[in-house]
Parts: structure tokens; sequence; C-alpha cells
């Protein structure tokens, strides 16, 4: 299950034109005139792609830094949702935020991830649960790839996580909310081209496989890929209903069986781990790794930040987690953050180094890319390659 | 359990003279001829003392990557052993590599922790275990608080850990072994000014209470505070037996019990917690936070950095670790870095924001104090100032 080079086994000459690599030769047999009219611009270091962080929430209003203070301080789960925490209270605050004040608070967190060195990012909207609000974070979502429009230079793909939670004004009505989902939100969000795909969140907490299977088929009838929150908290065969619907991912997978790990394999689902949730909510049911393992599932990895379950915005924290609380290889957390997270989200011309594939590069201060996942040590990213051009991981006027 | 301001509780203004602080008042009520003469530096975003890792092995020799990757590849505790890996891999490499080669490994995980806003980090010695090894230790980590000697502006406080590890030369002669530690390392690294304190391993798979006894009796015949790494697979009553002869701290703690708490209470030995090892062992016994609370014990936070069972060279990780695994609150994690962790060193003047102290102190770009812990997000350090200067996170150069 190793679809690519995630680095490169010996030193080697990479050639970039324009946002592509075009050439690759072992330093020891490269001809100088290969290069000609090329202008070196690194050398040393580890190089693997970019990373791919699959599987975010960055768009959100609010903080809810006091709610967990709170909670470690005694007051329990039901007094703060008694008091409007929770998940709610971040809908009331991306509700209320505007597009501007939602760009201004995902910048820095994102600034994060591409200092840590990401390339492609995807964004779930999910926190408005509102036809207006749900493509509000959509479009702050797209803008946020816009370098000209303030954002960074970095890939986003976007998600249309509609069903995410029952909002409020549909208590007791989650197949009335569904009806919004399937024919206001998907339907205008295609139109407008502000998803690449939709989510669902699919949990006795959250909605039904029925439901879900719904949100699925209008998805398909719209062209939208597919993603899946399943079996997370318990084993409702999301994963596998996605898998039918041709899913690019399934999430979470905490308790998913060897029925579901089948199904994923023979539809192609990458499977997504994420160790950040993991550890936030102290879970002690490990995903089914060995099962992912032998059924070949490919394994892709994301920091699921997000402002209640992972507030982690640490790709390469996510890389040891993986191995330490998964035990994952150093070399499979690093192809679930590259070629794996890629094809979770149906890109096939990111996520490894080879010839034609996009020029998204990093290069970093370590002599073995196990040191990537081994050790935790921010500041190793020496140097940033996105579609060809150099980055650096903070312009030096920020800091 | 709070002794002094960890963050300002509403806007203020700190007056700085030279090193240290020398007023502090309310912004509501300041007057302005109050600060004649005076350049302002830095408004806005959160002010917290400059944080303090109390316990770390940032110098040591070869690296365990390749190891942790064996691991999880499968390959036995005991086979990494017998072909020579674990602490005495690290040992060998420690021995064999200069003092030059040491600083220079040792330079970019400090510079990881200067850059997560610590201005003060205690460095144990314990990867050469013998008398010269040891020494050089200590004399690369002082140098890497020397910025003319090409470290870095952090105060760096050393400690003798001889009795780490049993070498290989003594194999069946631990005794043996900590007659070299009494008579001639404690005795020359404090004849040379080498060491602040000294520490020891007390556990089944190290050094037994009746040897540390005689490691902490030399101590102090020498002068030099001690330290105990106590109770971390078991309850030797090693924090007890510290306790007795005025340790500053004990470290680790997952299996101290309440006679332990009382002897540590008793005594003003600071608890030291290192939720990195917790979580990179996979350790499930969790530390008695609860009694070190009730008794009264201070509790102080370390990245335990290391390159064995910590490589997380990233304190802030450990405030949120230490809310998340250990259940402390944001407050106290950020008492346990700061004012606990100073304390834990015997260091009187840092670890606070008041008239006198050390003006060692972070401004973050967060809103409440409870975020540090809340969320893990490398990059929101905006200003450290080190001893009454400003220096930031890394110099646009390193870049
Ligand atoms: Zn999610
Ligand atoms: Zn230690």
């Amino acid at each position: 299950m190793f679809d690519g080079l995630q680095t490169l086994p010996q030193p080697m000459v990479v050639r970039i034109d324009g946002a592509r690599i075009t050439g690759l030769w072992p330093e020891a047999g490269f001809d100088p005139a290969q290069a000609e009219g090329c202008r070196e611009a690194g050398r040393g270091g580890l190089v693997t792609p970019g990373l791919v962080d699959c599987h975010t929430h960055l768009v959100f209003g609010g903080s809810r830094a006091g709610e967990f203070e709170r909670r470690l301080e005694g007051v329990s789960y039901a007094e703060i949702a008694r008091a409007g925490g929770g998940i709610l209270s971040t809908v009331r605050a991306t509700r209320a935020a505007s597009a501007h004040a939602l760009f201004e608070a995902a910048l820095p967190r994102l600034q994060a991830l591409v200092d840590d060195g990401v390339t492609t990012v995807e964004i779930k909207s999910g926190y408005a649960l509102d036809v207006a609000g749900e493509l509000k974070m959509l479009r702050v979502a797209r803008r946020l790839g816009q370098p000209e429009e303030g954002g960074l230079p970095v890939r986003v793909t976007t998600t249309l996580l509609g069903a995410h939670a029952l909002p409020p004004e549909f208590t007791s009505d989650a197949d009335g909310y569904i009806d919004q989902v399937c024919e206001r939100m998907i339907p205008t969000a295609a139109a407008e081209g502000l998803a690449d795909a939709v989510d669902v969140f699919c949990e006795g907490i959250a909605f039904s496989p029925a439901q879900c299977e719904r949100v699925f088929q209008a998805a398909h009838h719209h062209g939208l890929a597919i993603k899946v929150h399943a079996e997370q908290l318990s084993n409702l065969g999301g994963a596998a209903l996605a898998a039918r619907y041709g899913a690019l991912s399934a999430d979470h997978l905490e308790y998913l069986d060897e029925a579901g790990v089948q199904a994923m394999a023979a539809a192609g689902t990458v499977g997504v781990l994420l160790p950040g949730a993991f550890l936030t909510l102290r879970e002690t049911q490990l995903p089914p790794v060995e099962l992912l393992r032998c059924h070949g599932v490919p394994i892709a990895l994301a920091t699921d930040a997000n402002p209640g379950s992972s507030p982690l915005f640490m790709p390469t924290l996510m890389l040891n987690l993986a191995c330490t609380l998964f035990r994952l290889t150093p070399r499979e957390a690093l192809a679930g953050m590259t070629a794996h997270g890629a094809r979770a989200l149906g890109l096939a011309e990111i996520g490894r180094i080879a010839v034609g594939q996009r020029a998204d590069l990093c290069v970093w201060d370590v002599a073995h890319s196990a040191e990537l996942a081994y050790a935790v040590q921010p500041g190793r990213l020496r140097q940033r390659v996105f579609g060809g051009r150099i980055t650096h991981c903070r312009t030096p006027e920020a800091r």
C-alpha cells in the first residue's frame, strides 16, 4: 500500500518546470546538461511531498477555550450544555460572524498548518447549519486558498458538511433538516461551485444511516464527491454505506468492523484516521489498523482541526500520534499525510514525488524520514515548495 | 497553590528597567509621568511569564528514530536491545561525540523550546555514564545558554544525572558505579561549578533507594540541590526519600502514594509531571493529581525532552497534554510551566509577573490564557522578553 515516493530513497535531483515535476534523477548519475537554463533552488535535507491535511474544520466562529477550562474545573457536560456550550455555541458564533470575521479568525490557524508543511488542505463547513451560513463558510474556505484575496499559498478543497449536527430550529425534525441539506444546500453549493465534496456525520448523536443515504444520493445527483464521518463512537455501518456510493473516504473509524473494512476495500474508499480527536476525547477503542492493512484499504491521516474535539493545528503532531497511539509505522504515517491524503480528496496529481506531479514539496532539516514522526519539534521545515514556487514557513515580517 | 501572577488579570502596564520588572500598574489608572524616559516595547496580546522547562535531557548523541521505526515495524524490544538499542545506544553515541558535535545537535532542539516561549530550561547529563563524559555533557549544557559562545538567549540550569542508568562497564556492580558517581562525578562537577543540582533515577530498572540515598548524601555534602526521577514505573518511595533530603523536586510520580505526597508536602518538594513520557510510553497509571492538590504540593510540568521516552520538543504541547491526559486545569498547567517550574529549580526570581522579578516574559496572540493549553498551534508567540531584552521566536535569517 505504498503508491508512490513519499521520500527520495537516495540523493536525487528533482527538476521543476512551472508548477510540475518534470524530471527525477539519481544525483550520482546526473548529467548537468539536463539542468541547462535551470536555477538551483535547494539542496540537502529530506524532501517529501507537501503535506495533505484531508480533514479539517478550520472555519468557525468563537472560541471553546472557556468551555475547555470550565470542564477541567469540574463543571459537568450537562451544565455546560445547559449554559449553551458544546457545538451549538460554535454554531451560534459562526452564524453571527461575518464572512470577513470568519476569514480573519481562520487565517492564523491555516498559517500554522502551512508553516508545518501543508500544501493541500480540505476545509469543511458544518457550523452554520442553515443554507446561507453553510455557503458563507464555504466561500470563506475558498478564499483562504486565494493569495490574491488575502489567503495563503495553499490548495484548499471544500466540503459541504451541512449534516454535521441538528440545528436548534429542527430539534425533533431531523428529516426536515435533511430535506434542507438535500434540496437547498447541496444544489446551491454545486451550482455555485462552492463545494468539492459532501460529508455527513453518521452517528447516534447525529444522523442515521437512512438520513445519510439521502444526502449521498443528493450529492451523487449533483456530481459531488462523498465523504463520511463514521464509526467514531459506535458502529452504524456508515462507512460501508458510503462505500456503496463510491465515497472518497470514511473518517474516524474507531468502531469499524471487518465487513465495513471489506466494503471500503471493494470501493477503493480511503480510511482517514484522526488521532487528534482520539487523544482529545480520551478514546480507548483503537481503529482497526491491522484489518485496514490486510484488506488493502489506504490509510490517510488528518488533523481534524476543530474547536471541540481536536483543537490541534499541527499536522506533524499527527504523524507522531498516529505512530504512538495507533501503532502506524512512520512510513505509513507519512503516506497518510501525502499520497493517501491526496487520494482521500480525489486528487491524483499531488501527494507523490514523480514526474508529472504538481511540484508541492517540503524540505526538512532531518536525516531520515522516520524523524518526522518520531520527534515533535516545530521549526524543522526548511523550505516549502507550492506549485513550483518556493515559500517559507512564515514570512519574516510576521514574526 | 497559585504563588503569583501567571497572567495579567486586566490590561496593565509593565515597567522594565534593565533585566527586572520595576513597575506594574492597571492601565486604566496609569499616570504617563511614570513612564518618562521609557520606550514602549509591546502592546496587546496575552502576557505570561517566560516558560520554564524544568526537566529536559536535551544533550545527547545519535538518534533513536530508527529504533522507533523498527519497533513500529514489529521488531521486539528484546531484539532491539540485543542489537544494542535503547538507552545504551544513546550512551555509545554520546560518549563518541565531541563536545562540539553534542552542542550542534542540541542547538536546534533548544531553539524549538525557545521559539515556543521557554526562557529557562534545565538540562540534565546522564547519557555518558563516565566521569569525563558526564562533565562533557554538563559543559555543553552550560554553553547552550551562553549567546557569546554560540548558545541562545535562555537561562540554562544544569543537573548531574550520573545515576541515570548502569553503564556497561558496571553490569552487576551498581554499587561500584554509585561509588564513581559519589566520589568522582559529584565532587568534580561541584568543584568546577558545572552542576546546579544532582538527580537520580530511583526505579527497579535503575537504582535502589539505598543507592539513591548515597547520591543524595554526596550531593548534600557538596552543596548541590537534589532532584529525583521517582515512582514512574513502580512505587519504591523515592520521592519521600528525596523529600527527606530536602529535594527541590520529585519527577514523573505516576505510582506515588499518599505517604509520598505527604512527605513531599512537608518538605516543600515540587511534583514535576511529565505528560510527554506518559503519552509516548502509553502509560495508563495516572499521577495522583488530586492528592497533590489536597496536600498543597506545587505541580510543575516539563517536556522531559529526551531521545527515548519523550522526543517532544514543544512545551506548549505539554500544557495541552497535562489538561487532556492528567486533567489539570489550564491555570494549573500554566503555573506548572512558570512559577512552579521555577520553584522546581530553586529559582525565586523568575516564573511570576511581579516587581523585582526578572523580566522574562512572553506575549502571545491569544485572547485568554486558557487558549494556550486548549489549542496546540505553533506560531502564537508574538514576542519573547528575556532579561528585559526583546527576542523573537526565531531570527528571520534562520527561516
Ligand atoms: Zn471532523
Ligand atoms: Zn527525565
